[in-house]
């Protein structure tokens, strides 16, 4: 099978170095406006070729999207003008309405399936691809009933080759959970990070003292706004409401130490440990 | 050298554990109200003998207190009334003011090392403690020209057992620092577990989807409030100070996203990626 991956960095490059290991392709065509990538990416072996968008895509089985969700939703409609009947294309994107929503009515809307691997890191662009990434984690797909039955077989062959397990959603119900699961964790995690650059003026003392508590819950602040401001922005009311959610628990915790109410402060607590039972089972 | 060790958990356990293996002592006495912890320290080699409290101190060279904040600020003026001229005594806990002021006019005061090794994670018990938690991680050591020199070094020597690297600092000034670096992120993270909690009611939605990312910044929110709410207690103007920045940054968020004025929230997001170049030194 002859895959063409548009947008080659962390998600896309990662993808196609699994695929290729174990033999699902034979040929990869990278697509990126960003040269150096597409060197990159060739040069690491996570593509065969460079291509042109419109070459790419008409040579290949399958086509698979993982550029900014802003743009994805941008280049579906005409990826998908340029597909024919057996031709099957997939993004990777972190939100999911506005782009099912945004290809309804397109002719070959069949021969798209809309998916969201349930990993990522603070890092991007092809030198951090890495092929074991995806193994045991959560793959999404939505809407399924929109797309063909063997436009999902391959999806799900590729999940498969990826050593991920299959979750299926409808696109409004993976856009709620995920601004719980993973959208706000990255607004606490810019906050704080600003938090402690406004306060904190002792650079070389956050860095001497910053302990592994602080560098895991700061991690996610490393992440890149060319990613983020558009999941955000596709994602914005489920994430207004989660955020406004989490002020008002944080204000809980403000109140309690503020009243000096510490047997309300343990309490707040004793219900976050209810955390560990959910993660870890 | 023979160590007592007041608090047979994560803490003290970890350092009893390397402190045997480099035979930096021959002989640890255990000292817990905790007759579980006691017995799976004993059972561990982490300790070689229960003591009481009066016999364990008078007889260990190094009497090392690794409880919760307010138990140590408790209990410390009781083992400084029970050592000799010889003896040295320190502690591990995450506050220090409270308790260098408590123990200010002790006649033994300058016997006492005020000590913060700049590690901890989620569990807690003897079961969870590691010999090499503290490799390459900062040791911090409060008002050191309170403490009499040769006990000092004593400290410093198991700085260097540990093979962490000191780092001196007033006691003030530490607890303003870890309410930036630690303190707030336990908060964040509390209130990050209590927001999903109450906002996602499909438990087995959050344990599916949840990312490594979700998973990191919301580890801390499994530590117990044994530990944290006496912490947030003892350093509660600091830390009402940090929440109540922490609270306005989120609000910039907040904003940007109601206007939908994205260029600011990428501004925002740009700014926290800094903390890379400062976390990443």
């Amino acid at each position: 099978m002859k895959i063409s991956i548009i947008g080659t960095g962390l998600i896309g490059g990662s993808i196609a170095l699994k695929l290729k290991e174990k033999n699902f392709t034979n040929f990869v065509y990278g697509i990126d406006q960003n040269e150096e990538n597409l060197n990159k990416a060739l040069e690491l072996n996570i593509i065969d070729e460079k291509a042109d968008f419109e070459n790419g895509i008409k040579n290949a089985d399958l086509t698979i999207i993982s550029v900014p969700v802003d743009s994805a939703k941008k280049i579906l409609p005409n990826v998908l003008d340029l597909i024919n009947e057996k031709q099957v294309v997939m993004d990777v994107g972190s939100t999911k309405s506005g782009i099912v929503d945004s290809i309804k009515n397109h002719p070959n809307r069949k021969r798209f399936v809309a998916f969201h691997p349930m990993w990522g890191t603070e890092n991007s662009g092809p030198k951090a691809a890495t092929k074991d990434s995806f193994t045991g984690k959560a793959a999404v797909i939505c809407n399924k009933e929109e797309s063909d039955e063997n436009a999902l077989e391959i999806v799900e062959q590729v999940i498969n080759t990826l050593e991920m397990h299959p979750i299926y959603m409808n696109a409004d119900a993976h856009d709620i959970h995920t601004a719980y699961i993973s959208h706000i964790s990255h607004i606490t995690s810019y906050a704080l990070a600003n938090t402690v650059l406004e306060k904190e003026r002792e650079e070389d003392t956050i860095f001497q003292l910053a302990s592994s508590g602080f560098s895991s819950t700061v991690r996610l602040a490393k992440s890149h706004p060319e990613m983020w401001v558009p999941i955000f922005r596709q994602n914005k009311e489920n994430v207004l409401d989660v955020l406004n959610e989490h002020i008002s628990q944080l204000r809980k915790f403000k109140s309690a130490l503020e009243k000096e109410n510490f047997d309300y402060l343990e309490e707040l607590i004793v219900n976050a440990n209810k955390i560990r039972g959910i993660l870890d089972k």
